[in-house]
């Protein structure tokens, strides 16, 4: 799922997102919609599909982890989590119900419940602390949800969020205190806060032999291009994350031969594609020399061609692999893409 | 015509500009591609056309102007005007001759010559002085040129450039002398330089009755948008104006209505188009209060939708001039235009 903070992806029209990515799904911040230009406004103007053009569906976060990570000011109690808006230094409150009633207003398709996100490291006794304390943030936001969306005249679901921190034990009891919500589909969050890479595997599989397999999982806020076979082969169906975009902006761009660093000396005069295996509009029309040279220039379209490119390489490597899943080639193209990105780990 | 100054209009893809906005043509800065990637690589890789992948025309200016505006250090000399780079400081000169060889290596549709462009209020001695070596380089660079063009198998048109301030004789006297250079086409420059409206249209009354009536006649560096029918009016066939895309930036927009300034509280829940008179792509997909909002949050993509609708406003404006001189009826659409003005000069 592109990462569409900001009611949008930066950089990216809609008909570059649509009509030309055919991206299914974007993600949006409750956090930063919540607080500019504000929910109810998005409501009144018919929701964030129309304010934003977008056809396609939408999942947002339930700005939890936003708040844990831009808000200066934060006090979590058993009722919810307080803090100052990054903007303005407002006091607002986030309370399980709270945070629904958001992402209705919104009329987001795939709502988030409320969760603490602890930092990393911490301690088992905290971590438990912390995971109890989400748990039961879910079942008051699925309490407050339930009567809602049976009166909605349109669906939402709302998806819990397994925690635990780094403890494999938390994380399937917290997998199976959440089951008993009976959801549309899990996520597990509380990836992505530091650990090394084998912690994030090893919480999925943790929790995902117990998720049911006829529900979507969601692994939140990862990853790198070569880690999304390893979630899908960890039985993940979702990711989000915003390193295509931002390492788009940043002139680091990922292609099928591995990461190219775009402001490298050796791109000055390259007359070829960014990827000659790549069909999106930027692989098509620019060379890396003018990419390059746009890049230098701080100009704005390099954003918008070079995060037009990278979501087309995620979307592209997820077409992959259910390519590959549909014809019983998972593990073959899974062993590929390891060997490869054992020999092009360096940026090219 | 759109401002292209580092090989891109900003925020704009080619998709965008040609296909969508139907731009015939666009300006691109001498000096800014000189600096940075130099002319020299863009001619290896094939041309300014191949290296922004641009199937339209393409006009250059001669540097002069830019070094005049942007370089710190400049000296002038009879030779040319030598100047620091405002990007490293490194020390460059053009020359008549030099900025004609850097135009031909961008392979530019029509080139500029190198004019000293002297700001505003000048005396008229210095004025005199001016206009002279302007005069003196067009013919260096025609000098210059004259021999080239015979061999290209590419024809480039070459423009000489009128100056002399605001005094009507020394812009008479510069625009015969000019004549004498038999050129495709002849620029007016030295405008929008600080100086009130009226003097500008002055000059150009000055200096159009010379020129003759079957080649195109370049007003540079021009202007608001009512003031397009009257550059018409004045015989004028061509401008390139930043203001439609810079303002664009700054969340001025430009509509069939008058101007609006997109921050302005009471566009927060609008859910109107920019302009419901306005075929662009912004006003199709997006509402006024979308437009403050990603203005609001600082996103690169209200740049990008608001020069796309901007200049599609300045290039229906030029649409307009032209439907209504075919249809003999250009005086009655400039007093529509004036009158209008006169009711709407007040941002929207």
């Amino acid at each position: 799922m592109p990462v569409g903070t900001q009611a949008t992806v930066k950089g990216l029209s809609q008909r570059d997102l649509w009509e030309d990515l055919k991206a299914p799904i974007i993600l949006a911040n409750t956090y930063h919609l919540f607080l500019r230009p504000g929910h109810e406004l998005i409501r009144d103007l018919g929701g964030l599909h129309k304010f934003m053009s977008w056809p396609g569906a939408i999942l947002t976060d339930s700005g939890g982890f936003q708040v844990f990570s831009l808000s200066d000011l934060r006090r979590i109690s058993e009722e919810g989590v307080t803090f100052q808006s990054h903007l303005d230094g407002d006091t607002h409150i986030f309370t399980p119900a709270s945070t629904v009633d958001v992402q209705l207003a919104l009329g987001s398709d795939i709502m988030m419940v409320l969760d603490e996100c602890p930092p990393w490291p911490v301690s088992h006794e905290a971590a438990r602390a912390s995971m109890e304390r989400t748990v039961r943030w879910a079942e008051r936001a699925f309490s407050h949800y339930r009567p809602k969306i049976a009166e909605s005249p349109t669906r939402h679901a709302l998806f819990p969020i397994v925690q635990g921190s780094m403890f494999p034990d938390l994380r399937k009891e917290c997998t199976e205190r959440l089951l008993e919500l009976d959801a549309d589909g899990y996520a597990i969050g509380g990836l992505s806060v530091g650990e090394p890479r084998p912690f994030s595997m090893e919480m999925v599989e943790a929790s995902e032999p117990l998720l049911p397999k006829d529900r979507p999982r969601y692994a939140m806020g990862v990853g790198m291009p070569d880690e999304l076979p390893e979630y899908v082969a960890r039985g993940i169906d979702m990711m989000d994350c915003v390193l295509p975009s931002r390492n788009a902006r940043n002139g680091w761009l990922f292609t099928s031969e591995g990461k190219v660093v775009i402001k490298h000396a050796k791109h000055r005069a390259d007359p070829g594609p960014l990827d000659p295996a790549c069909s999106c509009y930027t692989c098509r029309n620019y060379s890396r020399a003018y990419l390059r040279h746009l890049f230098q220039a701080g100009e704005i379209l390099f954003s918008s061609l070079a995060t037009r490119h990278n979501l087309r390489r995620y979307l592209d490597i997820m077409g992959e692999i259910r390519q590959s899943i549909l014809l019983g080639q998972f593990p073959e193209y899974l062993k590929t893409v390891r060997d490869k990105h054992a020999g092009t780990a360096e940026p090219a």
